[in-house]
């Protein structure tokens, strides 16, 4: 076990959810104690506990939570489908979120099934192993993009976009993952970090881990990476997923499209690193994806400094499309995906399953 | 006269020179009074006054100032060295400020060669010409440029970058010039506004021009350019210079070189606007501009708030620097240049002089 793999965001303990609030981050690490689900929904509503797969393993034990204590099958009933609905609406365009809560359904219709006592403690049972699950997975994702830097023949100088770490997850991340153990092996010397506004989870959150995990890094502005990359300064470009679709277009944080138009003039590897949960076989297309739009105050304000005149028109899409013929590469948890992507990802997926 | 024409964030008066300052933007407009030149020093060091051009018109006032009640003439020598010694050492880089103090000295010699009375107004009577001479200069700059968004037949948004407008110059602006006169003939309907990081420029100071001419506009953060111009939202780019090699290649305000790839990859025009000063006939090519590089605070800090891990190290690049087969064509008060640049930019030169 690497330190990257033994930290996760999220830890259960005796009907305690601790959860490492993002919101204080970085220059306080406060734990948030969750004892029940309405706690649960209040922190991933204020985004102490974000990134799809952090939030559905949060919304896991947001279901075990709310039944500790409810003894009569009527009311554990009851409770179930209301501590669901609840969490299902605190994020409704999260796609593990609601996957976890279908997923928590058969559990609590398995167990009801063969009796209603300690149905709690088999909610917990199933969270934790979601988690672990997670954890295993991106270690995986891991493993296989650390096998595709050592062998694509390139530099140790690389770029990321956003949080993929293990504050997005259960724990070792997704892209950023895939940096700490190709570090782990050698082959990643430093990190430029998109600094990626407006919420700068580069900025705040990446430069954390990587503090943490003792990686050399440097903070840029997102406008930054032309320049970078123009002076041969990046030797490879890996970001997250948000949804990849069938064909492998892929949303992901906005910026992520202008730096794969980047990487391809200037030749250098873009890589997509994501749990195969991320692809979407539903959508065909990333024309079909929809893109969130988010409030202006994003944008005019830098955590209670505002940056533009008062009432200010400002537009903020979260995420933009990178088409897949911009990606080199998807690693996935069962290898890397390369085009063409409608044959690989259904391969992928039929291996998934 | 338009309202842009009208604005000038330098005015003197009676021995003072009135600086709008730029700090305060957009949310106070403090005026600063300057009567002496330290106090132009002062506020040129501070940003208080910024823009090459604006910087330019401010020493050559300080000049001015420093001479007023120096009666002897031996006096007047040692003031006028010592001035344009601190005027130059306040920003060493910003070319336009040596011209001035450079001019600034032969206007200097030529009054003391035909008698030492009246001195500094004469030098008063040059800055003001000087400042006169470069908002005409950009009012050129916006005509020409106004034609050419009218004949190159696209539709009314224009996507800008940093600030060029009245407050980067003595009055009406280089590329935020050539929208305010596009959008008085009918040809702009709306202006993308890169809120242009670390130190938002387009945030703080392009919205609030574009607030007081009553353009209409919506800021976006610097990754917004990809998703705006996947989507055809975006009918041109166009962004002020620094510095213009013999080739065309162009230095600007980081960031700038991404939007020119993106525009060529969607086909949209990417213009440049710039007086003929900012050509530099002894660089070659875009290889030999410096790139000035700045405190990684800017990057850490958003005007006081701490956005990463305290002493994050974070990599503050200025400028980046755009190949001329990216520039569609450069906006000079001579005329629009057009490729091939070496010999459109030779034409240029010879016609300024």
């Amino acid at each position: 076990m690497t330190e990257t793999e033994a930290f996760s965001p999220l830890r259960y303990e005796a009907g305690v959810l601790f959860v490492l609030d993002q919101t204080r981050l970085p220059h306080e690490e406060v734990w948030l104690e969750c004892r029940g689900v309405e706690q649960v929904c209040e922190a991933i509503r204020r985004l102490s506990v974000r990134g799809a797969p952090a939030i559905g393993v949060a919304a896991a034990f947001g279901l075990a939570l709310a039944l500790r204590g409810v003894e009569d099958e009527a009311a554990q009933r009851r409770v179930f489908e209301k501590a669901s609905a609840r969490l299902a609406a605190t994020r409704p365009t999260a796609v593990n979120l609601r996957w976890a809560l279908e997923r928590g359904e058969e559990v609590f219709e398995e167990a009801l099934a063969t009796g209603h006592d300690g149905l709690a403690e088999r909610l917990e049972d199933w969270a934790e192993t979601l988690r672990r699950r997670d954890i295993e997975t991106n270690r995986r994702i891991g493993e296989h993009g650390a096998r595709l830097f050592a062998r694509d023949e390139r530099g140790g100088r690389v770029l990321t976009h956003c949080n993929t770490g293990s504050l997005a997850t259960a724990g070792h991340g997704t892209a950023l993952g895939v940096i700490a153990s190709s570090f782990d092996r050698g082959d990643v010397e430093t990190v430029w970090v998109d600094e990626t506004r407006p919420l700068l989870q580069g900025a705040r959150l990446t430069t954390w881990e990587l503090d943490r995990l003792a990686i050399p890094y440097q903070l840029v502005t997102d406008s930054s990476a032309g320049l970078l990359l123009s002076r041969g300064a990046v030797d490879r470009i890996v970001v997250g997923a948000d949804r990849i679709a069938a064909n492998g277009d892929t949303a992901n944080k906005i910026g992520t499209y202008t730096l794969a138009v980047l990487a391809a003039r200037h030749e250098v590897p873009f890589y997509v690193a994501a749990p195969t949960s991320t692809i979407d076989e539903t959508t065909a297309t990333g024309a079909e994806i929809p893109i969130e739009e988010r409030g202006a105050d994003e944008v005019t304000d830098v955590f209670g400094v505002s940056v533009a005149p008062r009432e200010a028109p400002a537009t903020n899409y979260a995420f933009d499309v990178t088409p897949a013929e911009l990606i080199d590469a998807i690693i996935t948890e069962v290898g890397v995906l390369e085009p063409p992507y409608e044959e690989s990802i259904e391969r992928a997926l039929r291996a998934g399953r």
